[in-house]
């Protein structure tokens, strides 16, 4: 299944959410208009409003709620999106200058704040305060991970485990919040959220690590970031963990993170490739994905379930 | 009246925000419960939890609502200062380096997300819609306000209403929506709420014209800053605006806002300090005060409104 087929059952969902992001990016302060604007609009994959909505539509497929709370999720995203790259030094996102390299840094962390206040203004119309909750806490999860991240040494022990930990707490927290919110709000049994929860989890693992694996494999053209970024930000993630644990005696990604050698990161990116180590990593993000898949396997069969068993599968095969 | 005084009807409630202001700087992730340490305690007057206090004091006083309340107002604000320090290149914050100095800018942004969602999490714990929804859109206001200053030009014709709207969604804001808030939570009547609301503004409003003010004629070493540090950051303040009106054909805040002639910074504090341009600002700041006080006279009698209208009587005489 193609991407344009995975999101069929909720197309007319995904519409309304596209309208409503274009009316959040009409403001009549022209910068901020601006701003939105580039931000928001025609950009990505609405993989998560995607997700938020599939798993609303188990039950009562309320789209009064559905929408903002799909809204809110891609709003909350891109908000983090915005911050990602000022901390990264990221030059492209979407195919087109990150938001401070186009607006510079200042604007940038405005707009970032705005957008965070905007999605929990979003997620407030449903008028449920455990979908608020949920919602709101979800961006202390990610911030608090990526400080939980910054503060750590290269310790190879750990790492591992760290590295499941940071993916977690940055990329599949976010799923995990919207397949809550989104099944709570359409009235799903509660045994039957957390299967939906435990889909997220494993799929926003699987994403992630496959996000990883392309930073080594992937076309920079397709990507629109050069090979090894990761690395250059000091930054090992599951390929460079697995190719240290793998060669203990080899210190080449050890002085990357450590001695900041970024003048080794090619060389890494060769060894890891020449491994054997990104097929290792391919089994695993395919572990998360077919745990992601299990999990649906609780819920009614429908439209909805195949579609979120066909993303799992595609977001695997993806090469951006 | 002391702040102390001022502050006592409410002492134990300050006591209890301390209390969670501590709690929250205990995390498990190291990094994080020092940037909160550093950022949250020992920091400041505490003014806008005390209002958030005062203001709840009016009818029923239930500190289980208030308390969060006031600590998500505190955790707000604070989250907004450690991302405008960034913004404003700002060296010190409450007597020592602002977060980004210290901790350098990376933690510094993801610290105020972290703030911000915390500060979230805190009033959601009010489990009232209204106040959740008031709160969550305060930063919409605050950042999309700072967005549409940066893209102010100097327009004489205009700069007075500007800066009144830069104000009022900058700090008044902030202020306003504790009122509001607080009043609600407190089983406050609608018109009393409406009265608190206009206190809250008028009190924001005066509290900011003092800091503009204390920016031409504050003692550096008090204020943690040198004079001029806005004309040098490149924005026009009520000292600066007033006196480009009352001197048509003096061009130097022009130069300055518009041609980037920071070496003239020196000579307009001068000119201003010199105009009499500062006793108009008090008057004005003055004005705000007493429409402050005024609006209270809608409120019972006690002690909650006497602190009220002793703290913004406070607030115009403050040097720092």
């Amino acid at each position: 299944m193609n991407l344009e087929q995975i999101y069929h059952p909720v197309k007319p969902g995904l519409e309304l959410v596209e309208a409503k992001l274009a009316e959040i990016s009409s403001d009549e302060i022209p910068l901020l208009s601006q701003l939105l604007q580039y931000a928001l609009l025609k950009v990505g994959k609405r993989v998560r409003p995607a997700i938020t909505l599939l798993c609303g539509k188990f039950y009562s497929y309320d789209l009064e709620l559905l929408v903002p709370m799909a809204t809110a999720v891609e709003v909350l995203h891109i908000g983090t999106l915005v911050h990602d790259d000022i901390i990264d030094n990221a030059d492209m996102r979407h195919g087109k200058p990150a938001v401070y390299r186009a607006w510079g840094k200042n604007s940038a962390l405005l707009l970032g704040d705005y957008l965070f206040s905007r999605a929990g203004s979003l997620a407030t119309t449903t008028e449920n305060l455990r979908v608020i909750r949920r919602f709101t806490e979800t961006l202390m999860t990610i911030s608090g991970g990526e400080l939980r991240e910054g503060s750590q040494t290269f310790d190879m022990a750990s790492a591992r485990d760290s590295y499941y930990k940071w993916i977690s707490d940055k990329t599949a927290c976010l799923f995990v919040m919207a397949s809550e919110c989104a099944s709570v709000l359409s009235g799903c049994p509660e045994e039957q959220v957390q299967a939906l929860k435990d889909y997220a989890l494993n799929f926003g693992l699987a994403f992630q690590i496959i996000d990883d694996i392309l930073d080594f494999v992937g076309d920079p053209a397709v990507l629109g970031k050069p090979v090894g970024s990761d690395l250059s930000e000091g930054a090992s993630t599951l390929p460079s963990i697995l190719y240290a644990e793998k060669y203990p005696k080899d210190r080449t990604i050890h002085a990357i993170i450590v001695d900041h050698r970024k003048d080794l990161v090619p060389l890494a990116v060769e060894k890891v490739r020449a491994s054997g180590i990104i097929d290792d990593c391919r089994s695993i993000a395919q572990e998360f994905s077919q745990r992601a898949s299990l999990s649906l396997d609780k819920l009614p069969d429908c439209d909805a379930r195949r579609s979120l068993k066909a993303l799992v599968a595609f977001v695997i095969e993806r090469n951006r």
